[in-house]
C-alpha cells in the first residue's frame, strides 16, 4: 500500500475543479482516512440537541479528490474494495425533515454505537444485536458540470449512493466524465440496511483501501458493482419479518412497508417506535417483489429476525 | 392432509359471492392443485404465436374458494405453507403490452421449462442454470367491495403479490374483510426474481400444502409473512452482477437498473436481449439501495453469478 490520504483532505460537495491531493496511475492503490459524516460535529458525548444544531453545509464529507492518469470522459473507474477499518465507534441519527418518514418523526434522535471493530454484532437495547459489515457510503466521480454539486444525492457517476453491498471485495465500476475521472470517497458505514431508511446508518469513520483500474471506452450510463459472495448471510440464517406496502407508487408502497415494521418491532418488542425505525435503518431491507402487477406494486420490507431473536 | 381441492375447481377474479367449494374450521390444512397462469391454454407444445393469443379474461386462475369458520373482517388469516409438489413442467413468457420493459419487447416470446421437480438448477441456454424455489404467485382472501376484481392487481387483502418467497416453511399473515374469509391460491411459480420484471416467472402447475388458522382482531392494514430461513441461500454463494439506477423516481430507476442488465447479460454472454430480459425475470432481484438521499433514489438489479458461472 504506497498511498495515504489523511483526513484532514476532506471536501464537502462535488466539483470538478477541486484541486487533486493526489496522482496516481491505474493499478495503484490507496488508504483512504474518512472522517464520519458530520465531519467530527458529533462525537461520542454528542446528544439530540447537537444533532439540531448540525451544521448541514458540513456532512457527508469526502477524502480526495485523487486524479487517475490517463481517466478520459467515456472510460469507466474499476475501484475494488480491498479493506476496511472500523474505528468501533458510530451514531446513527434521525434528523428532523430528513428520511422516508420524516413526517411521522419530526424529532432529533441520535444513537450511540461502541461496537468491536472485530465485528461482533452490536448492541441496540431491549435486546437488539445488530450485524455489521462496513461499507462505503459514498464513493464516486466529479460530474462534467462545471461549478459545487451537492453531496446529498447519489448520481450517475456515483456518489452518496449508500449501497450497502460496496463493502470489501466488492467491484464497482463508475463512468468518468472528466479527465483524470477525480474520485472521492467517504460517509463510511458500519452496517445499513438497503434503503437506508431513516436517513442515516450506522455513521462510523473507517479506513478504506481501494485499488483503481481504468476500463477504457466502457461507456457506462450508470455505476455498476460485483460482489464476490454472499451478501446477506451475516443476518439472514433465522429468516426476515417482512412487511408489505401495496399499491400503485412505490414511494408510498415504501413508506407504507417500514410504517407497517416499526409498529411491528415496537409493539412486540417494547421499542420506542422511533428507535425501531432507526433499528430498521441499520439492518431491514427494502426490496420490490413485483412491479409488473398493474396498476399494482409491490414493496416489502425484510427485517431480519436474529437482530432480535 | 383430511382435504384436497381439485383443479377443477378454478375461478377467475376475487368476488366476496363466490361459492365456497369447502368450509373448513381453524386449525385445518388443505391440498390445493393449481393450474398453470394461463389456466392450460398453453402446454408443452404451444409456441410464441399461442401466447398471442392468449384470452386473458382466463389468465392467473386460483383454486377455490375456502371459507374459514368464524372468520370476521378485521380477524387476521395466518397461512402456513407446508408443502409444494413441482410438476416439472413450466413457461416464461413475454406478452405483448406487459412487463416492465413492455416499451423495449413488444413482441410474443415463449420459453419452456422441463425441469426436475426435485429442483436441481433448470436450463436456460445458454449456459443459464436457475436455482428454482416454487411459491404461491396469487394467494389471497377476498376483498370487501361487492362485484368482481381483477385477479391481476395485488391488493391489501393480498392477491397476486408475486412475492417469491412465499414458499415452502413461510407464515403469511392476511387481512380478512368478509365472513369466512374466502380465501383461494394460485398462480404458481417454479422460480422468480423479486420484481418478476418480464411480467412472468416460471408459471408452473405446483400442488400446494396449506395450513389455516385466525388471528382473531389483528386488525391488519396489509399483508405481513414471517420467513424461517434465508431466502437467497439456494443462489447466492457466488455473489452478484448488480446495476443501478438512480434518479428521483424509483419506478424509472428500476427500469433503467433492468435496463443495463438486459444489456450486460446480453453482450457478455450472447443472450438475445429479450431472453437475458426473461432470464432476468425469474432469478434476478430488484432492492432499494437508498430511499433517503432528495432528490435522488438508487434502485439496484442483483443478478446471482451462479446461474451463468
Amino acid at each position: 500500500m504506497g498511498h495515504t490520504i489523511h483526513k484532514d483532505h476532506i471536501h464537502h460537495g462535488w466539483n470538478n475543479a477541486f484541486a487533486p491531493v493526489l496522482k496516481i496511475a491505474p493499478g495503484e492503490s490507496i488508504e483512504f482516512e474518512t472522517l464520519d459524516a458530520s465531519s467530527g460535529q458529533l462525537n461520542k458525548t454528542s446528544t439530540a440537541a447537537d444533532l439540531e444544531k448540525l451544521d448541514l453545509g458540513r456532512v457527508n464529507p469526502v477524502t480526495g479528490p485523487v486524479y487517475i492518469d490517463g481517466a478520459k470522459p467515456g472510460d469507466a473507474l474499476k475501484v475494488t474494495v480491498l479493506s476496511l477499518k472500523p474505528s468501533g465507534w458510530g451514531w446513527t441519527g434521525n434528523i428532523p425533515g430528513f428520511g422516508l418518514l420524516t413526517d411521522q418523526f419530526p424529532n432529533a434522535r441520535l444513537h450511540h454505537w461502541n461496537y468491536d471493530p472485530g465485528l461482533t454484532p452490536a448492541m441496540y437495547g431491549p435486546g437488539g444485536r445488530v450485524p455489521l459489515r462496513p461499507f462505503t457510503g459514498t464513493i464516486g466521480v466529479a460530474p462534467a458540470e462545471p461549478g459545487l454539486h451537492s453531496i446529498i444525492p447519489p448520481r450517475n457517476v456515483g456518489g452518496n449512493m449508500d449501497a450497502r453491498d460496496i463493502a470489501e471485495g466488492c467491484e464497482l465500476y463508475l463512468p468518468i466524465e472528466v479527465e483524470g475521472a477525480i474520485f472521492s470517497v467517504g460517509d463510511t458505514h458500519a452496517a445499513q440496511g438497503d434503503g437506508e431508511v431513516c436517513g442515516t446508518a450506522i455513521e462510523s469513520p473507517i479506513d478504506v483501501a481501494l485499488k483503481f483500474e481504468l476500463i477504457k471506452g466502457a461507456n457506462l450510463r450508470m455505476p455498476r458493482y460485483v460482489t464476490r459472495g454472499p451478501v446477506t448471510d451475516h443476518f439472514d440464517k433465522k429468516g426476515y419479518e417482512v412487511t408489505t406496502g401495496i399499491g400503485p407508487d412505490l414511494m408510498a408502497g415504501a413508506r407504507m412497508a417500514v410504517s407497517e415494521m416499526v409498529e411491528l418491532l415496537s409493539k412486540r418488542y417494547g421499542y420506542e417506535p422511533i428507535d425501531a425505525y432507526m433499528l430498521c435503518s441499520v439492518c431491514a431491507d427494502l426490496r420490490i417483489s413485483s412491479i409488473v402487477d398493474v396498476p399494482n406494486w409491490v414493496v416489502s420490507f425484510y427485517f431480519p429476525r436474529i437482530v432480535l431473536e
